[in-house]
């Protein structure tokens, strides 16, 4: 374990060189769903990323800094370097605790192929039911029931982000928003949307209690998902990967649609069957 | 090394349980491009995408099995044991030599997240141009420039098969269409729809001698998506992760259209905008 403090960083900035100072196990830690909610936060990685959880209001309590894989021969072009280093800048002027790492030191926590030097901490991403506003006429949820793999959360998260959608709700979800593969997934999105996790029964509750319709995709259908109306309150739901909506979703949804398939395989991806329908919505609500 | 024949199997059956026995090394060299190109050949795990391969023709030459793999303690469900067990007897009808692996040799040599005890070695995937055939008024064809990640190739052949693509041209491609990666994104669907490589100039080429009109997704333009025609023979273009569509692609477009988007992240990934894009097309097809 050796902290020093190097003088080319402001004076108070911690430089940690051993791969095995315990603050890097804490980074480590929370990678694990557990530490995550005992601690309250959760880790976001890159540039891109820090970047849209700051425009999203969100200020990190550290950030772990590499400089040298700022350079070109890390991921990030010779244009990045200056961006990384204006980030860097507006994070020292919030007042976040800058803690350089070694190159080595930095590898052992980063979580991404090809990092780019910059890993920040911030309080854990998610909200409950009872934070989600629900007004206006045109409210949009995306509803995700029993989604199991972290890259598929996130990039559902990042086309709703897109089709600004308002709320995603993760109903009996396998992992958890701040999970540090969901937010990579997402782009950091997850900051920028407002997702809740809840059970299926409390999802449906919710959708209720705020006259939001129900729309589910399934294959036991068929109505087209282009033949129902998206205008109005209205949540779009997909199942899991696996078995797709359960009985209880089915059961409340206001229209079952199937997305048309032609091929040999006839299934397709959670998130791409998200991306269509929340897509063939906006087409709608443009259209008015 | 020991290779034994067990009772249990049908006599010519050869069982290895040393992991570090040759043919392993040979399967796993197959996860390099190099040694792809070299034999011609492939892996696809998996009883879902080993499937999908021989329901769309494929002949494995050498399917690896390990049995223990098949119950319910593994991914697959009781339910599907005896679909693995078909599978098997079905490979085995064909004249697919079948080789037995112990639970250490297979999990050395699969490739994904809980192996259900199936991976087959097939001829590598992927065609030239000139075997594409373009014959009807309505031929689709889903163009990706410069995309990186295997995952994004895969999920986009994945959305192909569903939505009736006729063909999908990998234009200057980081990756081969044989990477296992490809092969499991796409869920074995590289193998139902014709995808061929080829330089973007040579992809140009190909969509004039034709007559295919293409559609360029970028940000650089006012023209949404859902306001060009789609029917005919029509090409869909998206380009790589990070740049986007070259200036060629942009400057051969018939037109170039973009998605809308109303987050705070501005970006869609580029396998949600080709599911997004291909689903107006296969919409205003349907609707005619």
């Amino acid at each position: 374990m050796s902290d020093l403090t190097r003088p080319t960083h402001p004076s108070r900035e911690l430089t940690i060189t051993s791969a095995a100072n315990p603050r890097l196990k804490g980074l480590l830690a929370l990678r694990r769903r557990r530490t995550r909610e005992e601690t309250g936060q959760t880790l976001v990685e890159g540039y891109e990323e820090i970047g849209l959880a700051l425009s999203a209001g969100v200020r990190p309590s550290t950030v772990y800094v590499c400089e040298a894989l700022f350079s070109p021969s890390g991921r990030a072009g010779s244009q990045d370097i200056g961006h990384q280093t204006d980030l860097l800048t507006r994070l020292r002027d919030d007042r976040v605790e800058v803690v350089h790492l070694s190159r080595s030191a930095f590898e052992k926590v980063s979580y991404r192929e090809g990092p780019d030097g910059l890993i920040a901490v911030v309080d854990r991403v998610g909200v409950t039911l009872a934070d989600l506003r629900v007004d206006g006429p045109d409210h949009l949820t995306l509803l995700s029931q029993g989604v199991e793999k972290p890259g598929n959360l996130g990039a559902m998260l990042r086309t709703a982000d897109a089709a600004g959608v308002d709320a995603v709700v993760a109903a009996d979800p396998v992992t958890d928003w701040g999970n540090p593969n969901v937010v990579r997934a997402s782009k950091g999105t997850v900051f920028a949307v407002p997702a809740a996790s809840a059970t299926t029964a409390e999802a449906l509750e919710w959708l209720a209690a705020n006259d939001i319709r129900l729309v589910v995709t399934t294959p036991e259908t068929d109505l087209l998902h282009t033949d129902v109306d998206y205008t109005g309150r209205v949540a779009i739901a997909v199942g899991s990967e696996k078995h797709g909506a359960d009985r209880a979703l089915l059961d409340a949804a206001t229209h079952r649609v199937r997305i048309p398939m032609f091929g040999l395989a006839n299934s397709l991806n959670v998130s791409a069957s998200a991306a269509i329908v929340l897509y063939e919505a906006v087409r709608q609500r443009d259209a008015r």
